[in-house]
């Protein structure tokens, strides 16, 4: 399935010389779609808004997306997939400057939702470290923004032998999953890395800090380096698309799956089926 | 004057699952074609095909590209213009990981040489500090890839009151300007930051550099703060279509054209007639 919509028609071609393309100048957002439900759609639009905003870029055309989405799933009878919101800043002439009049570019992608084996979720997944050192700079560290290769050469480090890379930063401190964020549990307390510097403020991870909170699990959003990870009790990974898997290896370290892991997925999947 | 060709065909519009607008996932080139001379062509190809190496992009397209290029040219009688080369990754499925047979998009895109002020070269221009930070990572260090947000931002802290503005790293050393390489002088040496962190290996920087050692000139490349630079007796910029502009002001601070930068300009200049 791969249904494309452009500035509200449906196409599947961009012009080259859209701002996109020549400098990643834009944001994107990636939606799960399951049994008709757009899982934390607000969230997503609204973590969109704030990244406009930090890249000056017009955010009118956010507006538009859930008509774009309502009217692609309708118009298809599409119940379940990947909804891939992207925002560019739109046409430029050449150079670096912003358009004085920014028409931005609108693009709506939906693919099929993908599948995983079920022990993803029961067993856990093989993680490795990434050798590959992800950028920092404070100015785009949260944004989803579309400069990603970082992403895509720590994920070009393996091929199916593990299910995620951890990418550390030049102080060796873990930012994040090459696709998701990383949490650790150590004496019944929850970590995961701060994002001032690299990463993305993702939209699960948020979730997961308030069920934390929730129930009452102390957390602690902090630098863990490498082997202050390893040495953690449970180990899990999240993003919109996979909600939570468990890490029962990292490198030559196993992991169990552990009640909070278990305790804030039960949760998280009682948050996902009410969207 | 806008001209396209993807993969060898005249087009305006690309796929828009291609990864160079999804990821940045791709490497580009600025050539300047002056009285029918491609300015320092094999020096760009060059560059490109290192950076294909170490983004892990299959190089094979590049081989096109003066084809491309020469057709172009002689087809709508160009003899004057700006040359992008872009390379992407290609098209791809969701997700981070590279395809497992590439197929690239290679991009000529031909436009006007931009004019500017004789008083540019004569006088110099007006400079100032960016405060947007560029990023740090030493895998990406050099390569003229598609991720430039840092660029986009850098640039939209001014309008027309600057002609360049300078970029600093986190530590608060000059890597670059938005669009070119840095030099100054002091003392009758000549300075140029190092670009392991964060930056790119100019081509005319490279000409420079090379130019200076012919002519004698110590050259330092090392890290400069923004205090020493400041109190340098001559600074100067370059990039592939304006060759060198000596700056007349960085922020508050006033330099005149000196003799080292007037030398380095005419041989350039020498240079460039000779492509």
């Amino acid at each position: 399935m791969l249904h494309t919509l452009i500035n509200g028609v449906s196409c599947r071609h961009l012009p080259v010389i859209d701002r996109g393309l020549h400098y990643g100048d834009g944001l994107f957002e990636t939606i799960a779609c399951v049994d008709d439900g757009l899982q934390f759609w607000d969230e997503h639009i609204a973590r969109m808004l704030h990244g406009a905003e930090c890249l000056g870029i017009d955010p009118a055309a956010i507006n538009y997306f859930n008509d774009d989405v309502t009217t692609m799933l309708q118009q298809h009878g599409i119940s379940n997939g990947v909804i891939k919101l992207m925002l560019t800043r739109g046409q430029g002439e050449r150079g670096y400057r912003s358009p004085l009049t920014q028409k931005t570019t609108r693009v709506v992608i939906i693919t099929d939702l993908p599948e995983y084996p079920g022990s993803y979720i029961t067993e856990g997944i093989c993680a490795c470290f990434c050798q590959y050192p992800i950028s920092k700079n404070p100015r785009l560290a949260g944004i989803k923004h579309l400069n990603r290769l970082d992403n895509v050469l720590a994920r070009s480090e393996w091929q199916d032998e593990y299910q995620e890379g951890l990418m550390l930063d030049d102080t060796g401190n873990i930012v994040e999953g090459t696709m998701s964020n990383v949490f650790a549990v150590s004496n019944g307390k929850l970590f995961t890395p701060s994002l001032n510097y690299s990463g993305v403020d993702g939209i699960i991870r948020k979730q997961v800090l308030s069920i934390a909170q929730a129930q009452g699990i102390k957390t602690n959003i902090t630098d863990i380096n490498k082997e202050e990870l390893i040495r953690m009790d449970e180990i899990f990974i999240c993003n919109s698309l996979i909600g939570i898997w468990p890490v029962s290896s990292l490198d030559d370290a196993n992991y169990k799956v552990g009640s909070i892991t278990q305790s804030l997925f039960e949760s998280l999947q009682q948050q996902m089926r009410a969207q």
